[in-house]
């Protein structure tokens, strides 16, 4: 895919919603989600390192890198609840894949559409191993930017076709339900999370608000459900009310991240989750046969998610020209004669006849 | 400079060197340093954070970010020594500064050469506070990619036209003389180091072997000398005798990041060194009344100097159009509706006439 060493493909927004268009957005998921699966399977061969932030008064700005030994990537994510008044994404984001052999970058690309995709891909991985089996409705509380995204990942990997939509802001539940008609999918607005939970075996989450909220109160929580907590991912907020959590079995990505981050922030230290991979390589159990039992998958999003999600967008990729080529690495004939590089690259341009 | 929200500019390699050409090496390197010392001197106002380090067999992977609490930046930057061999660059880097307020990046650069020019700003920077005044001749140990920049930053700044020059490969050396030609200093290439060492004020030991290495021993290094060590820069790695240090003023960028990959790791964690912003704020010595003081710059590169280089990239670069704007940010309308924006980017190109 690379012709020359000191070329980086870089997948712009532009090309990304083309690529996501052409591949289908539920095959998109779909295909995203495999990677998800394959890469927690394999979990002990990551270098999960806590991802590395740099707070401000209006946001945080962030660095989450991980390695599996052959490839690297990393993801820059800020996350700025000011920006939507203003006009601009609360999270936007990109990434880089290397070839950990040489340290050279070999794919480059906008992940905010990416992220979004990758969420959804791995909220319906999750709930494959925990939602209750004959799941046919989701509740989704909070309808911006991540709404859709789940809807059809739930539908693309769960087959769930029935929606129910509620937001605090109307327009944005009515934007979701005109974002989604023709998707083959139903929709029912609803005027409370209340309603929107009535009938649902799967409830997601996905309110932005930082501060502590309770888009769940205990009594909203009937038996059997399992709980999709999208929105609570840093500290300071969460989504769900304490409650929720004692009589829930709680789910994680990567327990000493979500300790911070997710939900369970609320709970002591040494409260008892299960961590996905587990559930997923048979060594702890996930949706077990107990109509009672509630699930609750605390996402916060993890670095290798970014990483199974850079992977299979160059894979994807493969062949559909819908990248360029970015100038981004120093390559001269010399290794040692970077100096030399500069001083040649004048004589075309700038000495002209002189040469 | 940037028209649109969702567009970042980006200084290919191409373009760096047609700026650094532009500029000129010199006065580039002599602003840049500028801006090297003007974030030294307000030490104070940065977010500190150690580099993160992916190691592997062949080499390392690191993110070094920083941020002075208006702007934020960071660089991405690889090592790998057997890269050399196989025609690719030991070091590539790229580099992002972004605005802290929203979290949104404001440019992104090739950093492969910007990271040379920087570090030989930095080298000349500390020197002008550490060397002897009356200065005139620079040895230089290791002629590869950092040589010539080192020596046109000391011509800049200090004013330095004499430079001995050796390698183990007399062909770096001879790399080194041809690229110097006409650039308005004397060099002159030297069978060994103590030949090169012989009548230099300043001594600058750049070379990359990764492994433990006595580049300069004891017996070499004479009263009043300035060492400029550039290139032991990871752990394992380092260039000067034991011996040396313990008889010279030890002046560092971090001191915990310069215990672990500088010549210092030689030494124990509690010998005392001096960072140079106490020496450029006044707070600490640097050069002394002294004939006899062994001044030694154990120069590993930190994250504010990178900062700082894109800082200074970015003034330059106004007005010259030496950048692309990369379509790097999903820029919805509205911000909660980052799926009807890909829905939307259908319409004119896929769905044609039925709009």
């Amino acid at each position: 895919m690379i012709p020359n060493l000191n070329l980086v493909p870089f997948v712009s927004v532009d090309n990304m919603m083309k690529l996501v268009l052409r591949v289908g957005v539920e095959n998109f998921i779909a295909g995203l989600a495999e990677y998800v699966e394959a890469d927690f399977r394999r979990w002990a061969c990551f270098d999960k390192t806590p991802r590395v932030a740099s707070h401000s008064a209006e946001g945080v700005i962030e660095l989450m890198p991980t390695s599996d030994g052959r490839t690297y990537g990393f993801k820059y994510v800020n996350g700025h609840p000011k920006n939507a008044r203003e006009g601009r994404q609360t999270v936007t984001a990109f990434g880089v894949l290397s070839d950990v052999g040489t340290g050279y970058p070999v794919l480059m690309s906008e992940m905010t559409i990416l992220t979004a995709l990758r969420t959804a891909a791995t909220s319906a991985v999750a709930a494959r191993h925990l939602a209750p089996r004959d799941a046919g409705c989701m509740a989704i509380i909070g309808n911006g930017a991540q709404a859709e995204f789940q809807a059809l990942a739930f539908k693309a990997l769960l087959g769930i076709r029935r929606f129910r939509l509620h937001d605090i802001d109307p327009a944005a539940t009515a934007k979701c339900v005109r974002n989604l008609a023709g998707q083959g999918v139903e929709t029912v607005p609803c005027r409370s999370a209340e309603e929107a939970v009535a009938g649902a075996q799967i409830v997601t989450t996905a309110t932005a608000d930082k501060q502590r909220a309770t888009i769940l109160t205990d009594n909203m929580v009937g038996a059997g459900l399992h709980i999709n907590a999208v929105g609570g991912d840093c500290p300071g907020k969460t989504e769900l009310h304490r409650d929720i959590l004692l009589r829930s079995d709680i789910f994680v990505e990567y327990a000493p991240q979500t300790r911070i981050e997710g939900e369970i922030q609320q709970l002591p230290a040494d409260h008892q989750v299960t961590e996905l991979w587990q559930v997923m390589t048979g060594a702890a159990a996930g949706r077990r046969r107990d109509a009672q039992q509630i699930t609750l998958f605390d996402s916060v999003g993890f670095a290798t998610e970014d990483f199974s999600a850079l992977r299979y967008l160059r894979d994807v990729l493969a062949g559909t020209g819908l990248y360029q080529d970015l100038d981004m690495l120093a390559d001269p004939d010399e290794p040692r004669d970077l100096f030399g590089m500069i001083l040649r690259s004048a004589r075309p341009a700038e000495l002209g006849a002189a040469m």
